[in-house]
Protein backbone atom coordinates (compact mmCIF):
# COMPACT_ATOMS: atom_id res chain seq x y z
CA UNK A 1 0.00 0.00 0.00
CA UNK A 2 1.11 3.30 -0.74
CA UNK A 3 2.42 5.87 2.42
CA UNK A 4 0.16 9.28 2.18
CA UNK A 5 3.22 11.18 1.43
CA UNK A 6 3.79 9.26 -1.82
CA UNK A 7 0.46 9.62 -2.92
CA UNK A 8 0.74 12.98 -1.86
CA UNK A 9 4.25 13.49 -4.10
CA UNK A 10 2.30 12.14 -6.90
CA UNK A 11 -0.43 14.32 -7.02
CA UNK A 12 0.86 17.44 -6.22
CA UNK A 13 3.13 16.61 -9.96
CA UNK A 14 -0.25 17.30 -11.45
CA UNK A 15 0.61 20.72 -10.69
CA UNK A 16 3.02 22.98 -12.68
CA UNK A 17 4.43 24.64 -9.78
CA UNK A 18 5.10 20.82 -7.86
CA UNK A 19 6.66 19.60 -11.08
CA UNK A 20 9.00 22.94 -11.28
CA UNK A 21 9.74 22.76 -7.90
CA UNK A 22 10.85 19.11 -8.00
CA UNK A 23 11.99 18.68 -11.70
CA UNK A 24 9.54 15.67 -11.85
CA UNK A 25 6.52 14.58 -14.31
CA UNK A 26 4.57 11.81 -14.42
CA UNK A 27 3.86 9.46 -17.87
CA UNK A 28 1.06 6.81 -17.72
CA UNK A 29 0.16 3.72 -19.31
CA UNK A 30 2.72 0.58 -19.84
CA UNK A 31 3.78 1.59 -23.45
CA UNK A 32 4.84 5.13 -22.45
CA UNK A 33 7.04 4.48 -19.29
CA UNK A 34 9.23 1.75 -21.67
CA UNK A 35 9.64 4.20 -24.16
CA UNK A 36 11.12 6.87 -21.76
CA UNK A 37 12.78 3.73 -20.09
CA UNK A 38 14.35 3.79 -23.51
CA UNK A 39 15.61 7.41 -24.12
CA UNK A 40 17.89 9.64 -22.31
CA UNK A 41 15.48 10.63 -19.66
CA UNK A 42 15.94 9.07 -15.96
CA UNK A 43 13.29 7.36 -14.42
CA UNK A 44 12.61 7.99 -11.02
CA UNK A 45 9.60 5.73 -9.73
CA UNK A 46 7.34 3.27 -11.48
CA UNK A 47 3.99 2.42 -9.55
CA UNK A 48 2.63 -0.64 -11.23
CA UNK A 49 0.31 -3.34 -10.94
CA UNK A 50 1.64 -6.81 -10.34
CA UNK A 51 0.45 -8.22 -13.05
CA UNK A 52 1.77 -5.57 -15.54
CA UNK A 53 5.91 -5.49 -14.10
CA UNK A 54 6.28 -8.59 -16.56
CA UNK A 55 5.27 -5.93 -19.31
CA UNK A 56 8.50 -3.37 -18.45
CA UNK A 57 11.63 -3.34 -20.16
CA UNK A 58 14.74 -4.21 -18.24
CA UNK A 59 15.21 -0.50 -16.38
CA UNK A 60 18.22 0.60 -14.49
CA UNK A 61 18.63 -0.80 -10.55
CA UNK A 62 18.34 2.20 -9.24
CA UNK A 63 14.65 2.88 -10.43
CA UNK A 64 12.32 2.42 -7.21
CA UNK A 65 9.78 -0.03 -8.37
CA UNK A 66 6.45 -0.32 -6.07
CA UNK A 67 3.67 -2.99 -6.65
CA UNK A 68 0.39 -0.95 -6.38
CA UNK A 69 -2.60 -2.39 -6.08
CA UNK A 70 -5.87 -0.76 -8.61
CA UNK A 71 -7.25 1.08 -5.86
CA UNK A 72 -3.56 3.01 -5.36
CA UNK A 73 -3.30 3.66 -9.02
CA UNK A 74 -6.66 5.01 -8.69
CA UNK A 75 -5.60 7.73 -6.27
CA UNK A 76 -2.57 8.77 -7.78
CA UNK A 77 -3.38 8.69 -11.40
CA UNK A 78 -4.73 11.78 -13.70
CA UNK A 79 -6.73 9.40 -15.41
CA UNK A 80 -10.53 9.05 -15.58
CA UNK A 81 -9.52 5.43 -16.19
CA UNK A 82 -5.97 4.87 -14.33
CA UNK A 83 -3.38 2.80 -16.71
CA UNK A 84 -1.69 -0.44 -15.14
CA UNK A 85 1.40 1.35 -14.67
CA UNK A 86 2.51 5.47 -13.52
CA UNK A 87 6.25 6.66 -13.44
CA UNK A 88 7.84 9.21 -12.10
CA UNK A 89 10.26 10.87 -14.71
CA UNK A 90 13.23 13.08 -13.77
CA UNK A 91 12.57 16.79 -16.15
CA UNK A 92 15.83 16.97 -17.32
CA UNK A 93 18.11 19.76 -18.12
CA UNK A 94 18.45 20.60 -21.22
CA UNK A 95 21.80 22.41 -22.76
CA UNK A 96 20.27 25.86 -23.81
CA UNK A 97 19.26 25.74 -27.73
CA UNK A 98 21.99 26.31 -29.79
CA UNK A 99 20.87 28.40 -32.57
CA UNK A 100 23.50 27.20 -35.10
CA UNK A 101 21.79 23.46 -34.87
CA UNK A 102 18.45 25.13 -36.83
CA UNK A 103 20.12 25.89 -39.60
CA UNK A 104 20.36 23.60 -42.44
CA UNK A 105 16.97 22.12 -41.73
CA UNK A 106 13.43 22.91 -40.51
CA UNK A 107 12.24 23.40 -37.22
CA UNK A 108 8.33 23.78 -35.59
CA UNK A 109 7.50 26.81 -33.61
CA UNK A 110 5.00 26.71 -31.68
CA UNK A 111 3.50 30.21 -30.34
CA UNK A 112 0.91 29.83 -27.36
CA UNK A 113 -0.99 27.02 -27.64
CA UNK A 114 -2.93 26.35 -24.70
CA UNK A 115 -4.44 22.86 -24.80
CA UNK A 116 -2.56 20.47 -23.56
CA UNK A 117 -3.94 17.59 -26.00
CA UNK A 118 -3.09 19.74 -28.66
CA UNK A 119 0.06 20.53 -27.77
CA UNK A 120 0.67 16.49 -27.30
CA UNK A 121 -0.49 15.72 -30.50
CA UNK A 122 1.73 18.58 -32.14
CA UNK A 123 4.92 16.47 -30.58
CA UNK A 124 3.74 13.29 -31.92
CA UNK A 125 2.79 14.59 -35.12
CA UNK A 126 6.14 16.21 -35.26
CA UNK A 127 8.05 12.80 -34.08
CA UNK A 128 6.32 11.56 -37.40
CA UNK A 129 7.61 13.47 -39.48
CA UNK A 130 11.50 13.73 -38.31
CA UNK A 131 11.76 16.46 -36.13
CA UNK A 132 14.27 16.74 -33.66
CA UNK A 133 13.04 19.15 -31.49
CA UNK A 134 10.20 21.59 -30.23
CA UNK A 135 10.42 25.18 -29.50
CA UNK A 136 7.56 26.76 -27.99
CA UNK A 137 6.87 30.33 -26.61
CA UNK A 138 6.94 30.75 -23.06
CA UNK A 139 3.38 31.12 -22.67
CA UNK A 140 2.55 27.82 -24.29
CA UNK A 141 1.25 25.18 -22.11
CA UNK A 142 3.78 23.21 -19.94
CA UNK A 143 5.41 20.59 -21.90
CA UNK A 144 5.45 18.19 -18.85
CA UNK A 145 1.08 18.28 -17.56
CA UNK A 146 0.16 14.98 -17.74
CA UNK A 147 -2.44 15.59 -20.42
CA UNK A 148 0.76 16.55 -22.65
CA UNK A 149 2.30 13.98 -21.95
CA UNK A 150 -0.47 11.98 -22.36
CA UNK A 151 -1.17 12.85 -25.90
CA UNK A 152 2.45 12.62 -27.19
CA UNK A 153 1.87 8.82 -26.93
CA UNK A 154 5.31 8.57 -25.82
CA UNK A 155 6.85 10.96 -28.78
CA UNK A 156 8.06 13.72 -25.87
CA UNK A 157 10.78 10.44 -25.18
CA UNK A 158 12.31 11.48 -28.43
CA UNK A 159 11.79 15.22 -29.03
CA UNK A 160 13.45 17.73 -27.36
CA UNK A 161 11.34 20.77 -26.55
CA UNK A 162 11.97 24.28 -25.47
CA UNK A 163 10.37 27.38 -24.26
CA UNK A 164 12.08 30.23 -25.49
CA UNK A 165 11.20 34.00 -26.27
CA UNK A 166 10.21 33.03 -30.31
CA UNK A 167 10.86 36.76 -31.71
CA UNK A 168 14.39 36.81 -30.07
CA UNK A 169 15.25 33.32 -31.42
CA UNK A 170 13.84 34.10 -34.82
CA UNK A 171 15.74 37.43 -35.04
CA UNK A 172 18.97 35.31 -34.48
CA UNK A 173 18.78 32.66 -36.77
CA UNK A 174 17.86 34.46 -40.02
CA UNK A 175 15.88 31.34 -41.25
CA UNK A 176 12.43 31.60 -43.35
CA UNK A 177 9.83 31.43 -41.22
CA UNK A 178 6.26 29.94 -42.57
CA UNK A 179 3.77 31.14 -40.85
CA UNK A 180 0.31 29.45 -40.88
CA UNK A 181 -2.32 32.16 -41.33
CA UNK A 182 -5.38 32.86 -42.36
CA UNK A 183 -4.60 35.36 -45.28
CA UNK A 184 -1.43 34.09 -46.20
CA UNK A 185 -0.73 32.69 -49.76
CA UNK A 186 -1.94 28.99 -50.61
CA UNK A 187 -0.04 26.01 -48.99
CA UNK A 188 -0.46 24.47 -52.15
CA UNK A 189 1.55 27.02 -54.09
CA UNK A 190 4.18 27.49 -51.41
CA UNK A 191 7.50 26.19 -52.18
CA UNK A 192 9.82 25.24 -49.07
CA UNK A 193 13.35 26.19 -48.91
CA UNK A 194 16.03 24.01 -47.86
CA UNK A 195 16.11 25.41 -44.62
CA UNK A 196 13.37 26.91 -42.68
CA UNK A 197 11.12 27.49 -39.27
CA UNK A 198 7.14 26.82 -39.23
CA UNK A 199 5.29 28.42 -37.00
CA UNK A 200 1.83 27.69 -35.77
CA UNK A 201 -0.03 30.14 -33.02
CA UNK A 202 -2.87 29.76 -30.40
CA UNK A 203 -6.08 27.78 -30.75
CA UNK A 204 -8.63 30.66 -30.38
CA UNK A 205 -6.02 34.25 -31.87
CA UNK A 206 -3.45 32.52 -34.14
CA UNK A 207 0.19 33.65 -33.89
CA UNK A 208 0.88 36.54 -31.90
CA UNK A 209 0.60 39.89 -33.33
CA UNK A 210 4.02 40.59 -32.25
CA UNK A 211 5.57 37.78 -33.98
CA UNK A 212 3.64 38.29 -37.32
CA UNK A 213 6.50 40.97 -38.80
CA UNK A 214 8.80 37.80 -38.27
CA UNK A 215 7.08 35.97 -41.00
CA UNK A 216 8.37 35.61 -44.71
CA UNK A 217 5.99 33.41 -45.92
CA UNK A 218 2.57 33.52 -44.57
CA UNK A 219 1.02 30.32 -45.56
CA UNK A 220 -3.08 29.42 -45.70
CA UNK A 221 -3.84 25.88 -46.07
CA UNK A 222 -7.22 26.42 -48.46
CA UNK A 223 -10.32 26.36 -47.41
CA UNK A 224 -13.26 24.45 -49.15
CA UNK A 225 -15.99 25.14 -46.94
CA UNK A 226 -17.01 26.76 -44.04
CA UNK A 227 -15.47 26.31 -41.10
CA UNK A 228 -13.68 29.27 -39.66
CA UNK A 229 -10.45 27.30 -39.18
CA UNK A 230 -8.75 24.55 -38.87
CA UNK A 231 -7.52 22.97 -35.31
CA UNK A 232 -4.07 24.05 -34.53
CA UNK A 233 -2.67 20.37 -34.72
CA UNK A 234 -4.63 19.67 -37.79
CA UNK A 235 -2.22 22.59 -39.72
CA UNK A 236 1.14 21.75 -38.18
CA UNK A 237 0.62 18.20 -39.51
CA UNK A 238 -0.67 19.44 -42.70
CA UNK A 239 2.42 21.90 -43.10
CA UNK A 240 4.90 19.18 -42.39
CA UNK A 241 3.34 16.52 -44.40
CA UNK A 242 3.75 19.00 -47.12
CA UNK A 243 7.17 20.19 -46.30
CA UNK A 244 8.21 15.97 -46.31
CA UNK A 245 6.32 15.55 -49.77
CA UNK A 246 8.22 18.59 -51.39
CA UNK A 247 11.70 17.38 -50.19
CA UNK A 248 10.75 13.67 -51.22
CA UNK A 249 9.74 14.95 -55.09
CA UNK B 1 -34.06 29.70 -11.62
CA UNK B 2 -33.98 26.55 -13.76
CA UNK B 3 -36.70 23.71 -12.46
CA UNK B 4 -35.74 19.98 -10.92
CA UNK B 5 -37.07 18.54 -13.70
CA UNK B 6 -35.16 20.63 -16.71
CA UNK B 7 -31.86 20.16 -14.61
CA UNK B 8 -32.18 16.50 -14.84
CA UNK B 9 -33.88 16.76 -18.55
CA UNK B 10 -30.47 18.30 -19.95
CA UNK B 11 -28.40 16.31 -17.88
CA UNK B 12 -29.87 13.19 -19.10
CA UNK B 13 -28.65 14.39 -22.41
CA UNK B 14 -25.35 14.05 -21.75
CA UNK B 15 -25.78 10.02 -22.13
CA UNK B 16 -26.44 8.83 -25.65
CA UNK B 17 -29.60 6.23 -24.61
CA UNK B 18 -31.35 9.87 -23.58
CA UNK B 19 -30.32 11.35 -26.80
CA UNK B 20 -31.70 8.70 -28.51
CA UNK B 21 -34.98 8.46 -26.52
CA UNK B 22 -35.35 12.32 -26.87
CA UNK B 23 -34.05 12.66 -30.17
CA UNK B 24 -32.48 15.84 -28.89
CA UNK B 25 -29.02 16.69 -28.12
CA UNK B 26 -26.72 18.95 -26.51
CA UNK B 27 -24.51 22.62 -27.58
CA UNK B 28 -22.60 24.73 -26.19
CA UNK B 29 -21.01 28.27 -26.45
CA UNK B 30 -22.84 31.58 -28.23
CA UNK B 31 -20.79 31.10 -31.68
CA UNK B 32 -21.61 27.29 -31.79
CA UNK B 33 -25.18 27.94 -30.86
CA UNK B 34 -25.50 30.56 -33.56
CA UNK B 35 -23.89 28.08 -36.24
CA UNK B 36 -26.95 25.53 -35.40
CA UNK B 37 -29.41 28.82 -35.30
CA UNK B 38 -28.54 29.28 -39.26
CA UNK B 39 -28.30 25.82 -40.24
CA UNK B 40 -30.86 23.79 -41.11
CA UNK B 41 -31.36 22.38 -37.21
CA UNK B 42 -34.33 22.82 -35.36
CA UNK B 43 -33.51 24.22 -31.64
CA UNK B 44 -35.62 23.22 -28.54
CA UNK B 45 -34.55 25.40 -25.69
CA UNK B 46 -31.73 27.92 -25.26
CA UNK B 47 -30.24 28.25 -21.83
CA UNK B 48 -28.50 31.46 -21.84
CA UNK B 49 -26.93 34.02 -18.70
CA UNK B 50 -29.30 37.20 -19.37
CA UNK B 51 -25.65 39.32 -20.76
CA UNK B 52 -24.99 36.65 -23.03
CA UNK B 53 -28.54 37.13 -24.69
CA UNK B 54 -28.19 39.87 -27.37
CA UNK B 55 -24.98 38.46 -28.37
CA UNK B 56 -27.56 35.29 -30.43
CA UNK B 57 -28.05 35.88 -33.46
CA UNK B 58 -32.58 36.08 -34.51
CA UNK B 59 -34.07 32.62 -33.62
CA UNK B 60 -37.15 31.56 -34.34
CA UNK B 61 -40.19 32.63 -32.08
CA UNK B 62 -41.10 28.84 -31.01
CA UNK B 63 -37.53 27.91 -29.64
CA UNK B 64 -37.52 28.14 -25.61
CA UNK B 65 -35.29 31.19 -24.07
CA UNK B 66 -34.43 30.60 -20.34
CA UNK B 67 -32.22 33.18 -19.11
CA UNK B 68 -30.27 31.25 -16.59
CA UNK B 69 -27.59 32.24 -14.23
CA UNK B 70 -23.98 30.94 -13.92
CA UNK B 71 -25.46 28.50 -10.92
CA UNK B 72 -28.00 27.05 -13.08
CA UNK B 73 -25.80 26.89 -16.25
CA UNK B 74 -23.02 24.84 -13.75
CA UNK B 75 -25.69 22.41 -12.76
CA UNK B 76 -26.52 21.38 -17.00
CA UNK B 77 -22.99 21.78 -18.58
CA UNK B 78 -20.98 19.60 -20.02
CA UNK B 79 -17.87 21.56 -19.52
CA UNK B 80 -15.67 22.12 -16.34
CA UNK B 81 -16.30 25.61 -16.95
CA UNK B 82 -19.67 26.17 -18.40
CA UNK B 83 -19.99 28.44 -21.39
CA UNK B 84 -22.34 31.66 -21.11
CA UNK B 85 -25.21 29.65 -23.22
CA UNK B 86 -26.39 25.73 -23.88
CA UNK B 87 -28.83 24.72 -26.56
CA UNK B 88 -30.92 21.73 -26.56
CA UNK B 89 -31.05 20.51 -30.79
CA UNK B 90 -33.50 18.31 -32.24
CA UNK B 91 -31.73 15.73 -33.67
CA UNK B 92 -32.36 15.61 -37.43
CA UNK B 93 -33.81 12.24 -39.22
CA UNK B 94 -31.96 12.51 -42.07
CA UNK B 95 -33.18 10.88 -45.28
CA UNK B 96 -31.64 7.39 -46.20
CA UNK B 97 -28.09 8.04 -47.48
CA UNK B 98 -28.37 7.72 -51.27
CA UNK B 99 -25.46 5.66 -52.81
CA UNK B 100 -25.62 7.88 -56.18
CA UNK B 101 -25.05 11.17 -53.98
CA UNK B 102 -21.38 9.91 -53.20
CA UNK B 103 -20.16 9.65 -56.95
CA UNK B 104 -18.44 12.03 -58.67
CA UNK B 105 -16.49 13.99 -56.14
CA UNK B 106 -14.98 12.21 -52.39
CA UNK B 107 -16.10 11.47 -49.34
CA UNK B 108 -14.91 10.72 -46.03
CA UNK B 109 -15.63 7.18 -44.01
CA UNK B 110 -14.87 6.96 -40.35
CA UNK B 111 -14.21 3.17 -39.04
CA UNK B 112 -15.15 2.27 -34.93
CA UNK B 113 -13.39 6.17 -34.37
CA UNK B 114 -13.82 6.06 -30.31
CA UNK B 115 -12.84 9.40 -28.83
CA UNK B 116 -15.22 11.78 -29.18
CA UNK B 117 -12.76 14.56 -29.78
CA UNK B 118 -11.30 13.16 -32.37
CA UNK B 119 -14.43 12.55 -34.07
CA UNK B 120 -15.02 16.08 -33.79
CA UNK B 121 -12.24 17.46 -34.97
CA UNK B 122 -12.54 15.33 -38.61
CA UNK B 123 -15.94 17.06 -38.55
CA UNK B 124 -14.60 20.52 -38.46
CA UNK B 125 -11.99 18.72 -40.94
CA UNK B 126 -14.03 17.88 -43.74
CA UNK B 127 -15.56 21.00 -43.01
CA UNK B 128 -12.63 22.92 -43.85
CA UNK B 129 -12.01 21.05 -47.02
CA UNK B 130 -15.19 20.96 -48.27
CA UNK B 131 -17.22 17.56 -47.50
CA UNK B 132 -20.75 17.50 -47.71
CA UNK B 133 -20.88 14.58 -45.18
CA UNK B 134 -19.28 12.21 -43.28
CA UNK B 135 -20.08 8.42 -43.43
CA UNK B 136 -19.14 6.08 -40.13
CA UNK B 137 -19.63 2.71 -38.95
CA UNK B 138 -22.45 2.04 -36.91
CA UNK B 139 -19.37 1.65 -33.96
CA UNK B 140 -18.05 4.79 -34.59
CA UNK B 141 -18.79 6.65 -31.45
CA UNK B 142 -21.90 8.89 -31.12
CA UNK B 143 -21.47 12.05 -33.41
CA UNK B 144 -24.18 14.07 -30.60
CA UNK B 145 -21.57 13.02 -28.12
CA UNK B 146 -21.23 16.51 -26.17
CA UNK B 147 -17.36 16.36 -26.94
CA UNK B 148 -18.10 15.46 -30.30
CA UNK B 149 -20.33 18.62 -31.00
CA UNK B 150 -17.58 20.80 -29.08
CA UNK B 151 -15.42 19.64 -30.80
CA UNK B 152 -16.33 20.31 -34.31
CA UNK B 153 -16.86 23.73 -33.18
CA UNK B 154 -19.94 24.43 -35.13
CA UNK B 155 -19.15 22.30 -37.92
CA UNK B 156 -21.68 19.50 -37.82
CA UNK B 157 -24.47 22.06 -38.17
CA UNK B 158 -22.81 21.69 -41.65
CA UNK B 159 -22.29 18.30 -42.29
CA UNK B 160 -24.35 15.65 -42.48
CA UNK B 161 -23.29 12.68 -40.49
CA UNK B 162 -24.42 8.94 -41.92
CA UNK B 163 -23.96 5.66 -39.86
CA UNK B 164 -23.98 2.69 -41.30
CA UNK B 165 -22.14 -0.37 -41.94
CA UNK B 166 -19.63 0.34 -44.37
CA UNK B 167 -18.69 -3.18 -46.27
CA UNK B 168 -22.79 -3.13 -47.69
CA UNK B 169 -21.80 1.24 -48.45
CA UNK B 170 -18.50 0.40 -50.23
CA UNK B 171 -19.64 -2.80 -52.03
CA UNK B 172 -22.72 -0.58 -53.48
CA UNK B 173 -20.68 2.15 -54.30
CA UNK B 174 -17.88 0.58 -56.26
CA UNK B 175 -15.94 3.55 -56.01
CA UNK B 176 -12.27 3.45 -55.12
CA UNK B 177 -11.20 3.23 -51.98
CA UNK B 178 -8.00 5.20 -50.40
CA UNK B 179 -7.82 3.30 -46.94
CA UNK B 180 -5.29 5.01 -44.44
CA UNK B 181 -2.85 1.72 -43.45
CA UNK B 182 0.61 1.66 -41.69
CA UNK B 183 1.99 -0.78 -44.90
CA UNK B 184 0.97 0.58 -47.84
CA UNK B 185 1.75 2.90 -50.74
CA UNK B 186 3.17 6.49 -50.16
CA UNK B 187 0.69 9.14 -49.89
CA UNK B 188 3.25 11.75 -51.66
CA UNK B 189 3.35 8.96 -54.78
CA UNK B 190 -0.67 8.00 -54.83
CA UNK B 191 -2.76 10.12 -57.48
CA UNK B 192 -6.52 10.27 -56.50
CA UNK B 193 -8.65 9.44 -59.14
CA UNK B 194 -11.65 12.18 -59.82
CA UNK B 195 -13.95 10.36 -57.58
CA UNK B 196 -13.93 7.94 -54.71
CA UNK B 197 -13.91 7.31 -50.83
CA UNK B 198 -11.15 8.56 -48.33
CA UNK B 199 -11.35 5.74 -45.29
CA UNK B 200 -9.29 6.06 -41.57
CA UNK B 201 -10.15 3.64 -38.45
CA UNK B 202 -9.88 2.83 -35.43
CA UNK B 203 -7.23 4.77 -32.72
CA UNK B 204 -5.51 1.75 -31.58
CA UNK B 205 -6.12 -1.11 -34.24
CA UNK B 206 -6.93 1.31 -37.77
CA UNK B 207 -9.18 0.17 -39.67
CA UNK B 208 -11.20 -3.29 -39.08
CA UNK B 209 -9.51 -6.60 -40.96
CA UNK B 210 -13.56 -6.57 -42.15
CA UNK B 211 -12.61 -3.80 -44.66
CA UNK B 212 -9.42 -4.09 -45.25
CA UNK B 213 -10.47 -6.65 -48.38
CA UNK B 214 -12.48 -3.50 -49.70
CA UNK B 215 -9.51 -1.11 -49.92
CA UNK B 216 -8.19 -0.43 -53.58
CA UNK B 217 -5.82 1.98 -52.63
CA UNK B 218 -3.46 1.39 -49.33
CA UNK B 219 -2.24 4.59 -48.32
CA UNK B 220 0.47 5.46 -46.33
CA UNK B 221 1.94 8.99 -44.41
CA UNK B 222 5.23 8.09 -44.55
CA UNK B 223 7.29 8.55 -41.46
CA UNK B 224 10.67 10.26 -41.00
CA UNK B 225 10.73 9.44 -37.29
CA UNK B 226 9.80 6.91 -34.73
CA UNK B 227 6.35 7.46 -33.92
CA UNK B 228 4.42 4.67 -33.86
CA UNK B 229 1.42 6.13 -35.62
CA UNK B 230 -0.10 9.58 -35.86
CA UNK B 231 -3.62 10.65 -34.41
CA UNK B 232 -6.37 9.65 -36.64
CA UNK B 233 -7.73 13.08 -37.20
CA UNK B 234 -4.55 14.28 -38.35
CA UNK B 235 -3.70 11.19 -40.46
CA UNK B 236 -7.78 12.22 -42.25
CA UNK B 237 -6.42 15.82 -42.60
CA UNK B 238 -3.37 15.18 -44.16
CA UNK B 239 -5.02 13.28 -46.94
CA UNK B 240 -7.83 15.54 -47.32
CA UNK B 241 -5.60 18.30 -48.05
CA UNK B 242 -3.40 16.07 -50.42
CA UNK B 243 -6.52 15.55 -52.01
CA UNK B 244 -7.41 18.44 -52.50
CA UNK B 245 -4.18 20.22 -53.41
CA UNK B 246 -4.03 17.50 -56.28
CA UNK B 247 -7.08 18.58 -57.48
CA UNK B 248 -6.56 22.10 -57.78
CA UNK B 249 -2.86 21.50 -59.42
Amino acid sequence: MLSKSQISLVNALHQKKYRKENRLFITEGIKSINEFIQSEYVIDTIYCSPAAVPKLVKFPQKVKLFESSETDLKKISTLNTPAEALAIVQIPLHEELNIESLQGEFNLLVDNVQDPGNLGTIIRTADWFGFKRLVCSASTVDVYNPKVVQASMGSLSRLKVYYTELDTLISQTRLPVYGAVLDGSSLYKTSFEPEGLILVGNEGNGISSGLLPFITHKVTIPSYGNAESLNVAMSAAILCSELRRQQVE
